[in-house]
């Protein structure tokens, strides 16, 4: 509890990191659409670790399979069941670890929690639990690219204390972001990100970022009042995320030190019909979409697992001395990237069927 | 859709600017809780406006009512039907006002989901939503405060471009919050938001600012990974607020420039059992609470009702110039304290429930 | 928990017998549907005790009032609330009922559920808190009949053992049903059912019945596999009914007595497309509507309440003889007609509204 | 839509007769409960085909595997992903069958719904569907047995038109269920059911059944007023079951033929407290459980592929006959035992967590 996610496009996921594998069930996928493990493959592969030279070495194939749901390549309306095996299923022998709850780690809120706690560590709070997500968010990517024209893209806009330059949102897209390994379409911040990383894994250490996203051509009228409003299913699909500190949509912080005459956002008429001229609103206005570019940002806190030797205490309160063993990435932000975007899709598809009710 | 929040202690609400009432049914209150219309007007009365020279003139008395699941002043279990009658229940003839969408409002992003609109303008997107929150947070209050000592204080902390120093989180009180109208206990600071304020009334305008929030008390082990993670609820929550463009738990924004050495939390012993000698992580780690303070902010736009003439176009794209009349709250932050306060309440209380089914 | 009922098309109620009010939230309502009052009024007049003769003389006007969702007689979209104020909101001094549960009443499960009882007795359990189920549900029905010509008509088809003979399902009316007090439209069976209900009150005794319930005009497509199949969702419905003990659909419990031969449906070809030439499936096959008529039978067991003496034990064991005084309905079948049309209302509004985000 | 069901004990569930596999996610199983494949797998071996000579000859063995949630055979709290590969993952080639609306299966009503249809006729309405549910609900059977010593005894009390005589509730066990092949207790009209399925085989026809249900020892304060009543919430679980036709809880439909003098439950004192003399009500009063067995029963229609020859017609409303071809299952009942028993299992897990936030 809880595993699930949405009401009508529904996603259920299962899975730690030493078990067999891990997946999820995704319910209301509508039917007659075109699918293939392939269609999902391509954002797992953005999402898996070791990559390139800015990540862990650890390389994950992390190969999908469809269990149930589609046949001949179409999806039926039924749960499509997905599956991504674990490559080592042993749980671990964490020895002395297992007695250390390590900072900002999950490990003593879990306990506290469940009582127990995988070998692992990491076990379900591990970032192998986006696994599910990404593979069913990619099926949500894929009805709402068909279905609405919807293109959704992610970029890393700042890592540290480098921030990248305004991003053009109209023509933002996923081959720009994937220009450079660290996943910012602006290339001189790119550099100067990719040397913030660099210089963490260098001092046994981790850095934080910023992503943005934006989705493009989401149908004004989307947004469930008074609760689940577009924004606020957004942040709890962001903050959901692993290492997640904030949210912000349109204005966001920023706005709330403006004045009002500075942050509306007149309207316009445009070819479609009505458009604002800004976008402060982040195209959301009464938690219902408005037509213009949906876009957000999240936090993300800089990796808890760092080599550097930390004083803490163990589960008894005596002190210890903490450094992690082996290889950590320093920075998660670029592999992130397709996690925020399919999150986002599975809210917006969830709205979307919803929305479907008024007709 | 979507007028319910929460899984085992759920409200739903109902009722718009003009209609004959607003409220809520508050389902999954334990049985047995001492409770009186006058435990939950408290927070209806610092909500309200026309409290002080800062808000509007209008002055709502928005006395409540419970219908059910009381019973000589003790909860019943059953559910708690909370009833606060509007003063004016005439659906408002916005006349030339309903060919105009206003800026930055619902009313074009209402009219596209829905076909219609309540004449009032603001209908279901209105403030006034917030009041059948407000009264089932007031009884989530009760609840956490009397079975497990919690405490919720929000306070303003940032009005337009004035931001207050940091706050000592553990004796901040409500007290010392509503010592001033712009409820910022940074005396300071006060007087300048205050200022900021009245500048923006005078020039017809508006101003944004922040709220920040603290629940102490919570026990270590609440929040539901993966997808139900604290952090993600209470973002949900806070979103789902009007005008809310932004939630940061923790380090925040600010987090995701550091360095995990500069971040993490190392665990000591405290008397109570073991606590982190900082909170960078907000009290939450891997989406459960770890004992310490839980503490967030939410950023608010400035309000988009200004007196000034804005530019813009009415339904048929034509040009016109608008100018709100009347009196309008240019600051909407002060009287946002006790709805953040009893959203987080709601939050908090859910979990607390569902944790109980492990034992 | 759990007073809402419903995915899309929601419904939340509170209330007991002596508390100020009973009602709902009905949330999902399309907008721009035409509604007042005495749309609802009309199920719930003929829900309401006291209509005549059979029943007890207690006579509650039970004048709905909706609080919110509606402007200038039409829906907004936004969650209707609606409110029957109760005649008597004192809460009752049962006096030494307090220390006996009564024989198959639920004094005695509500104290080991919640640790009390409302003081009246009923409480929650109590019928009135059907009163904004069929409130929730004339809008149901009101909807499904505009949009889809769905005519939902039940009648008592039998009173302790006297069966009313097979009725015409294609063309029995609420007019024809409510042709007698007994609301059966087989006239001979009502007579001896009218018999049957004197002679129990006579007896200071009551007594049980059978309701059936055809739904025509359902399109073809409607409900969920596997979990929430129509027949599925609809005897969870019947069966949250107070003194409500059995469903059968189509054929039923006949049915299972049957071959294979006997009871398959042939298709056939009709005016409209495909149907069935009998229809023992009762409208439904593998969970999902057939476009024929859904037909179900409801059991209602004989009202616990008995002026008769009974030998049982109060709280603490001791040998009592309880003996209701004052009136009570000997038979409850005939005033459970608009609740079961109104719950079979809310399931198939539901489920409309669902299969609409396949199109 | 929809695959889930349950709460905080929640079954999400996959799979169709020919994909590669079905299962399920268990969220809110509790943690440090141990758990091996051996565990689900005693129910997945009375649930499958090719058992005895009754059934159908194809024998599937349907081993389950345990994808997550368990380390060292104890469960982490986490969800549980199960999976049962198939067999045979080729989608059929049912040539002229997909022409042709098979009398009483789901074919026209899934294309009506989905616009398409699994190939192998029986999709996601196939019994293959179960499998995910007993799976899970074996879970809750352990869980329910080893924290409340609940047991659930499910057993064949019809088969056509022969009827078991009255079996003990206090006594009955799996192990007296499962002394013949059609799991009927009362061994002399196990011998009449045995030669009714026979007869029906040699007939190239097929025979419906009921089942029968008790669950012992359940805790008087389960079910949720007044939507989700255990009895409610049981007939939920029941018709959601492929060729479910009824449910009765208690004296059922019979109970509606009786005199409240009759059918009340007086109370006695027992040596764990109240209970009732009688057990008309099925261990249900208000909704709530009063800690007598809960009883019920489940009518099934008999299964709709027959050998024999059926006048029908196709899709474009020409005339057909057919009649199936290979091996069928002439009576499910037997099979449906394990069925039954874990739904309910799932139920009253559900049911038993939610409890616990009453404390």
């Amino acid at each position: 509890m809880s595993s699930s996610f949405g009401t009508l496009f529904k996603v259920s996921t299962f899975g730690e990191s030493h078990c067999s594998g891990v997946g999820a069930i995704v319910d209301g996928v509508p039917p007659r659409m075109s699918l293939t493990a392939e269609d999902i493959q391509v954002q797992l592969d953005r999402r898996r670790p070791g990559q390139n030279k800015l990540g862990t070495d650890r390389n994950e194939a992390d190969q999908v399979e469809i269990l149930s749901g589609v046949e001949f390549d179409k999806t039926l309306g039924s749960p499509i069941g997905l599956l991504v095996k674990n490559k080592d299923q042993r749980p671990g022998d964490y020895g002395a670890m297992s007695t250390i709850p390590r900072p900002s780690h999950a490990d003593y809120t879990y306990r506290a929690k469940y009582g127990t706690h995988a070998s692992s560590g990491g076990g379900r709070s591990s970032a192998r639990e986006t696994i599910g997500r990404v593979a069913a968010g990619a099926i949500a990517e894929k009805f709402l690219l068909e279905e609405y024209g919807i293109e959704i893209v992610s970029w890393v806009s700042s890592v540290g204390a480098v921030d990248a330059a305004p991003i053009d949102m109209e023509t933002i897209s996923r081959a720009l972001v994937d220009g450079n390994d660290v996943r910012c379409p602006d290339a001189g911040a790119a550099e100067l990100m990719t040397a913030e990383i660099m210089a963490a894994r260098k001092a046994k250490d981790s850095v934080g970022g910023v992503l943005s996203c934006v989705c493009r051509n989401v149908p004004a009228g989307w947004g469930e009042p008074a609760f689940d409003r577009l924004e606020a299913l957004m942040a709890h699909a962001m903050l959901s995320l692993p290492a997640s500190k904030g949210f912000e949509i349109g204005s966001g912080f920023a706005g709330a030190r403006q004045r009002g005459s500075q942050h509306n956002d007149p309207y316009v008429m445009k070819p479609g019909g009505l458009g604002t001229v800004t976008n402060r609103s982040g195209g959301v206005q009464g938690g219902i979409s408005n037509g213009e570019p949906v876009y957000f940002r999240v936090a993300f806190k800089p990796p808890a697992t760092i080599g550097q030797e930390q004083q803490t205490v163990d589960y008894d309160g005596s002190d210890v001395t903490l450094a992690a063993k082996g290889r950590h990435d320093p920075c998660v932000v670029a592999r992130a990237v397709p996690i925020v975007e399919t999150m986002a899709a599975l809210v917006l598809a969830d709205l979307a069927l919803i929305q479907r009710m008024r007709r």
